[in-house]
C-alpha cells in the first residue's frame, strides 16, 4: 500500500493507494463519531457494499443507494441523501462514505458540505478516472439543467481509499477513459513520468496492479502539487484542463454519455497538441508519442466526424474558461510542461480542428 | 454612521450600520465584478429595491423575488436563485445581493456560496432581528422538512449594511422581537450594555436610530467577539442560544410563525434566568431586572399557557444542544455572565417550568 498525504493545514488528509483496500481496516481511523452513512449506487452496491459494511463492526451504518448515472448528479438527488440523514437522525459528527464514481464524490462530497453546515466525509472512489481526479482537489457538487458542476462547494475529504482491485470489475472503456486523465498528468507536469507510462502503458491497459498504483500516486501527487498552489482556482491550477475546453464540446454535441469523459479529453488533447505543434512549441516527434500513447490507451485519439469547425467554436464559446469573449485554452510547450493561454492566431485553431475533423472523416 | 469590521483574517468585511444608508453608495466598493444580482421577497421589495438598484449605476443588475415566509426556505426556493443566476448567465465573478430579513439573508447566503463553489455575497438586512443576528457569524441555510436550518454552509458576506431607517417600516413586533436578541447580547457578555438598554429601552422600542444604531453596533460586536473564539459552534458560541431550547420547544408546539423567534426567545429567556435564579446563581433583583426590561420592550415574559411541562420536555429533548440524552442549557451567572451545562437537577427545571406556566395560565 502507498499513502499519500495531501498538505492543507487543518483540512490535511491521506489518499491510500494499493490492492484490496476496502477490505482492511483503513477506514475506522478516519471515522470520529459512532454514526456512518454510506452513499453508493446500484450499480456499485451488489459489488462492494457489503465489503465496505463488514470493516465497520462497532458503528450504526446507514446506506443510501442511489440511481446510477450523470443524469441523477442533481439537487434532488442530493435532497435524497438528505432525507435519509434525518430520517435516521444522523447527527454532526456523522461521516458519509462516498462508494462510487466521481458522480456519487461530487453528490456525497456536497451533501457532506451541507449537512448541518458540514459533517466528516471519506471517498472510496471505485473508477480509476475517480481515484486519479475526484481524489484531489476538494470539488464537490451538481449539475444543473443550464449547466454541468454549476452548484456546489469546495470541501475536503478526510481521506481517501482508492483500492486498485475494484479497477478488475470497471469495464474497459471505463479503465481507458481514466487513463487518458493519468496520462494529462505527465503531460502538463512530469516529463519523466511521462516516459515511465509510455514504458508500462500495456500494464496500465490490462489492469496491472502495480502499475496502477504507481500511477495513481504520482497522479493524485501531482493534483496534490497543482492545487496546493491554487486551491480555488485562479491560476496554474486550470492546466489540469488540458484538453477539457475541446473535450467538453465533443460530450456537449455528442449529447452527455455517449463518449466518456476521458474519451473526449483525449481527443480534445490531441487537439491541443496538434495547435501547439502548429505554433511551434511541440516538435513531430513529440507529437506522434502523444498520439501513440493515446492509441495504445484505446482511447480516441481524434475528434467525431460529423462535428464541424463550427460546432466547436461555437460550443467552445460557453465554456467557462471564457474570458472576455477571447477563447483560453491549455496548450503543451514540450512534453511535461503547459500554459493557458488566448494568444494564438484563430487561423491556427481553425487549421488544427480542419485537419483532425478531416482526418476523423478520412476514417 | 457606524462601522464595525469583523476580524476574520482573510474573509473579514465591514458591517456599516445608521440612518439612510440603503441610499449611499456603500455597496459599490464592496462589489468586486460587473454582475450583480438582488434576492429579495414580495414585501421588501416594493419598499426598497428601487432604492438599492438606484445605488448600482454602471452594474448590470439582474433581481429575484421570492414569497415571504419561513415556509419558503427550502431547498427548492434556493434552487430558484440558482434558475435566475443561470438564466442570466451570472459568472464566478458576480455578487448576490440579499435584501430582506434573516430568511432572505440565509437563503441567498447558502445560494452564494454553493453557486459555481463560491460567489461574492452582501448582506443588507431589513429587520432588527437580522441586522444582530444573520449580520454575524457567517450561518447560511434552508430548512428540511424533518428540521430547521439542517442544510447550509458557513460563509461570509463581504459587507453587511445595517440602514436603521428601515426599521421604521418594520411592524412593532418585529422591531421588539429583534430587541429580545439584543437584550440577549448583556445578558451574556456586558453588563454595562445590559444597563445602558435599561435606560434606553423606551428609545429603543420607539424606534429611535441613535440608540438602535449603537443597539446594533455593540450587538454585533459581542456576537463577532464570541464567534471568533468559536467559527465553527463548538464551545463558547452556544452561549449565543440562551432562551432558545426553551424558545424552539414553544415555535414547535406554537406551530412555526404563530410566535416570532425573538418572542419565544423571550420567554425562553426568563426560563432560563428563573432555573438560575433556583440555582442560586441569580438574586431575586437581578430576576426583576430581566423581567422589567422585557416587558418594557413589549416582549412576552411566560410561556404559552397551554403548553406543559411534558410539553418541554419533549421537544426539548430533540433539540439540537441535546448531547447523550442530557439537555445542556445556557444559563445566567448574574447579568453579563452565562455558561452552558447539564449539570442541575431536573427537579429544579420543573419547578421552573410548572411555575411560570402556572403564572401563565393565571394569566
Amino acid at each position: 500500500m502507498r499513502t499519500l498525504n495531501v498538505e492543507l493545514g487543518d483540512r490535511a488528509y491521506p489518499i491510500h493507494i494499493g490492492d484490496g483496500l476496502l477490505r482492511q481496516s483503513l477506514l475506522q481511523p478516519c471515522i470520529r463519531g459512532r454514526q456512518v452513512c454510506i452513499v453508493t449506487n446500484e450499480t456499485v452496491a451488489p459489488l462492494y457494499l457489503d465489503a465496505v459494511e463488514s470493516c465497520l463492526h462497532g458503528f450504526e451504518v446507514e446506506r443510501v443507494v442511489l440511481p446510477d448515472g450523470e443524469q441523477f448528479k442533481t439537487l434532488d438527488t442530493v435532497n435524497r441523501i438528505f432525507d435519509r440523514l434525518l430520517e435516521t437522525r444522523q447527527n454532526r459528527t456523522t461521516t458519509l462514505i462516498a462508494l462510487g464514481g466521481g458522480v456519487i464524490g461530487d453528490m456525497t462530497g456536497f451533501a457532506a458540505a451541507c449537512y448541518q453546515r458540514g459533517v466528516d466525509f471519506i471517498q472510496v472512489p471505485t473508477t480509476l478516472l475517480s481515484q486519479v481526479d475526484s481524489s484531489v482537489g476538494g470539488k464537490t457538487g451538481v449539475n444543473h439543467p443550464l449547466g454541468k458542476n454549476m452548484i456546489g462547494a469546495f470541501y475536503q475529504p478526510r481521506c481517501v481509499l482508492a483500492d486498485t482491485g475494484v479497477l478488475k470489475t470497471l469495464p474497459p472503456r471505463e479503465l481507458s477513459a481514466g487513463i487518458a486523465e493519468v496520462i494529462k498528468y505527465g503531460l502538463i507536469y512530469d516529463s519523466d513520468f511521462f516516459d515511465w507510462l509510455e514504458a508500462h502503458i500495456d500494464s496500465l491497459v490490462a489492469g496491472d496492479d502495480e502499475a496502477l498504483s504507481r500511477a495513481i500516486y504520482r497522479s493524485c501527487e501531482i493534483k496534490a502539487e497543482v492545487v496546493a498552489q491554487d486551491e480555488k482556482e485562479s491560476g496554474i491550477r486550470a492546466l489540469l484542463n488540458l484538453g477539457h475546453t475541446f473535450g467538453h464540446a465533443i460530450e456537449a454535441h455528442q449529447g452527455y454519455g455517449r463518449w466518456l469523459h476521458g474519451e473526449a479529453v483525449a481527443a480534445g488533447t490531441l487537439l491541443a497538441a496538434d495547435l501547439s505543434r502548429r505554433l511551434g512549441w511541440l516538435t513531430d516527434e513529440q507529437m506522434a508519442r502523444i498520439e501513440a500513447i493515446h492509441r495504445a490507451a484505446k482511447l480516441p485519439v481524434l475528434p467525431p466526424p460529423e462535428m464541424t469547425v463550427e460546432d466547436f467554436r461555437s460550443l467552445m464559446a460557453v465554456d467557462k474558461k471564457v474570458l472576455d469573449g477571447r477563447i483560453r485554452l491549455v496548450l503543451l510547450r514540450g512534453i511535461g510542461s503547459a500554459l493557458v493561454t488566448s494568444d494564438f492566431p484563430a487561423e491556427l485553431l481553425d487549421e488544427t480542428l480542419e485537419t483532425r475533423l478531416g482526418l476523423a472523416r478520412a476514417g
